[in-house]
């Protein structure tokens, strides 16, 4: 069987014990630089499969600190504390001599399977097989997800002087499938545009500087998942100066909410000087 | 003029170029530990007032890896990336030999006055001289700010088997009054009560293990609220197995949204043992 290109781009070599070595994959090529989602993915997984690493994931928080170029990149993972149950990790992705290109911390923990609560409901939508793939190609790591989107695909058309809505629903898949994990679930949860290009409907200067990442399902309840489309609602509250949030969840085709994602994104006005 | 207790909370004595030494505030105390927003704002301080940090505030994650004793703890706050508009930082707290009580990072970038956009409203409430203080005395860190609710205070005599209300809004307004920068606002983001509580109408084993911070005002729109209290709203998406997310939002009287804040919060059932 051949290695999915996820699993390609996140593979990583031990050049010491907290720290590994790994390549930027065209695959998931973005613009400037390798999609987001693979870059936070990596520095989890050089946490989540240390051998020092208990409990299931609960958080994590990646910064974007600087594109990457093509090549080699080096990843530092290390425990900053292991409590009965709980464990904080602090992670840094460095390439050359450039310092780092991007830092994390991630919390892992035990979960008892104890009192639950559910405020929020997936919204109701058509089947992922009754919807038609998103047209979204070029972009490399864009080709590597069916994105299905219900509500708030980008128009690119339309009069960019009227606001676009910033909300989002939308079906995502691996293509080619691959069954859902903690690392995969990672990244999507960077897989949504940013939403100043649905507000303004055009392509400006922007990037993700900052990721939060909450887990609300066990790898247990991921791989039930297996490869089949989740259901993605993304939406931002502010764009203000230069940065707008964003917070995504994820969910399960039965209606198991996965994770919930918050952002901060970098946005310059169409046409300016990054 | 006597220094408020939040900046005595905060004080921080250089040890070396990025390292700090400061010590825990009893009028901060919480049950056992300090307050967390305490810790976050010394945290933030240390990056804040280097020398070598360029920018207005963005984000800040911290992470509550351990309660602290009382007594004196280490700051250690690096640059670990500088761009053109965006500097990202690493920091780290620990106490004696027992390894990092709390780990954050910290983003702060240019904010050039450009295009915004606003998609939420601050709840329509009377003023804050319009209510009455609501009691929460007795903890140290609860005294040190007068919080008034207009909707979601925990409800301690409601029947338990019935789930509360996990929304709250309520003004907020330090005490002794103090006006508002970036590290007050840190503080605030932190002070919501956990949404466990709210939920079970009960003290149960919680703590807020993640708590990430956007902002969404300048140092400049912080000095223009002065001593003013804020409106804070606070809500949960789901609790599940141990933990549960909590999502805030800080605004100005006059209708400003200063910062959102999300954060993972550890819950145990009633009567369990951590």
């Amino acid at each position: 069987m051949t290695e999915h290109p996820f699993d390609a781009a996140l593979a990583l070599d031990p050049i010491a014990d907290d720290a590994w070595h790994g390549r930027t994959s065209d695959a998931y090529w973005n613009m400037v630089g390798p999609f987001g989602g693979v870059v936070a993915a990596a520095l989890f997984r050089a946490a989540q499969d240390h051998p020092l690493r208990r409990g299931d994931p609960v958080a994590l928080t990646v910064n974007f600190c600087a594109a990457l170029a093509k090549g080699a990149f080096a990843v530092v993972a290390r425990p900053a504390r292991t409590n009965r149950s709980t464990q904080h990790w602090t992670m840094e992705m460095s390439q050359g001599d450039g310092g780092a290109v991007a830092t994390a911390t991630a919390l892992f923990g035990t979960r008892p399977d104890s009192f639950a609560h559910r405020l929020i409901s997936p919204p109701a939508v058509p089947a992922f097989d009754m919807m038609p793939r998103t047209p979204t190609g070029g972009l490399g790591w864009t080709d590597r997800y069916d994105f299905r989107f219900v509500e708030g695909a980008i128009d690119w058309q339309g009069d960019k002087a009227a606001p676009g809505a910033t909300r989002s629903v939308l079906w995502i898949r691996n293509d080619p499938p691959r069954s859902l994990d903690a690392v995969g679930l990672v990244a999507l949860c960077d897989s949504f545009f940013g939403r100043i290009l649905h507000l303004r409907k055009q392509m400006v200067p922007f990037g993700t500087v900052s990721m939060t990442a909450f887990f609300h399902a066990t790898p247990a309840d991921l791989a039930a998942v297996g490869d089949a489309a989740v259901l993605g609602v993304a939406d931002s509250r502010v764009f203000d100066r230069g940065f707008h949030d964003q917070t995504a969840e994820l969910w399960s085709a039965d209606g198991r909410l996965l994770a919930t994602s918050h952002q901060i994104v970098y946005y310059r006005d169409p046409g300016s000087d990054r």
